[in-house]
């Protein structure tokens, strides 16, 4: 399991570091390449590599001219889990349907029974805004879905939720060119409500199953769909 | 959520279609850049910057003078979720046993529904080498048991749980320096004992049990250390 690290990889390790112990937050200004080479005693050419590597792996991100800031995609990469390399995309897609059905129930009861008031009123929002989208015929509800369910993560407190949840969710969008016919837009609407009342409620059985429902329903379309086709 | 992508984005889209399209295994080679610009239709500066891309991402690997191979890596970044960003690791070491806890015993009914005769062999060879390398004191059963538990996934069927239980269980690894000690070994024995039987009955509630069973074993056990600290 251990491998010795290149004095390039080590240097990415310390800029990790850099930004955890000093709080730096997305959009935040990195120390300029002078400064930094000096605080992490390390060569300006293997600096400069090591920052190359944390941009691509979207830890940070170089803006010609403006400096390197702490890149908003938390260092998330492109389809991180390697999913455009699955040959049956429809087989994929019935595998993350299953996945979020293990996830998201547990992960509802999680959150009725951690969330703040400031995730609730975040679900509230989400959840009129994806209703309007639905009713004004937009494209806005695809993105504004995987929100709702990322807010739900967070509001669960598991950090490693809140990181795996949006990668399946956009995935399934992604790759999914059936997302939209997938929405039973009414159900969903009444889905979303549920869940966030019994969340609202700190209601964690009630959350369990509102989201169960969801999910099964979700699943069930999607087998539907592929039937038909 | 639709964005232009870029020409090089284009061509890597193009080559991981090529790859997938002509059932390109791990390891395998890729035509020479003359060839595979001519297939896709793009300049040669073009492919490589996209080849480039993929090599980044861990879905091919450029070996110097033999060419351009389809990397063992699956498409997997080093640290995809972004979890070295996270500050407290020992929360999000728990967190990462609290989402082991939701998925691994659904994931182990799958497997005892869906296990074929080899993965049944896999499991049991896998077991008896943790076994030894418990008794021999060596630190090879922290990579067996990753692996282990992999077979599991992919027994499972569900290829979404496949890319993401390796993942999960390596960031324990990575990040956690007391896993060793969370190995309580006897029980672990016995433990995947019961699991690999249950798996080779397609006993899908043994299976569920037992993978609960040790489950809640390890949380228990990392809380404790945690208490202790």
């Amino acid at each position: 399991m251990e491998e010795t690290k290149s004095l390039v990889e080590q240097t990415s390790d310390q800029i990790i570091h850099f930004i955890t112990e000093n709080d730096l937050e997305i959009g935040d200004r990195l120390p300029n390449e002078y400064e930094l080479s000096d605080k992490l005693s390390v060569g300006r050419s293997t600096l400069r590599e090591a920052v190359r590597d944390l941009a691509s792996r979207n830890i940070l991100e170089v803006r010609q001219g403006a400096g390197t800031f702490v890149s908003d995609k938390r260092g998330i990469a492109t389809d991180p889990l390697g999913f455009s390399l699955i040959k049956d995309q429809d087989k994929m897609i019935y595998d993350l349907f299953e996945l979020r059905y293990i996830l998201e129930p547990t992960m509802a009861a999680l959150a009725a029974k951690h969330a703040t008031g400031e995730q609730i009123k975040k679900l509230n929002i989400l959840r009129d805004e994806i209703e309007n989208s639905f009713k004004n015929n937009t494209e806005e509800h695809v993105e504004l879905d995987i929100k709702f369910h990322t807010v739900i993560a967070e509001a669960s407190g598991n950090v490693a939720l809140l990181h795996i949840i949006p990668i399946i969710n956009e995935s399934i969008a992604l790759f999914n060119k059936n997302y939209n016919i997938l929405h039973l837009k009414i159900e969903t609407i009444e889905l979303h409500k549920d869940i966030t009342k019994a969340i609202e409620n700190h209601d964690e059985t009630g959350a369990l199953d509102a989201m169960t429902i969801h999910m099964a329903n979700n699943r069930k379309e999607f087998k539907r769909i592929m039937e038909e086709k």
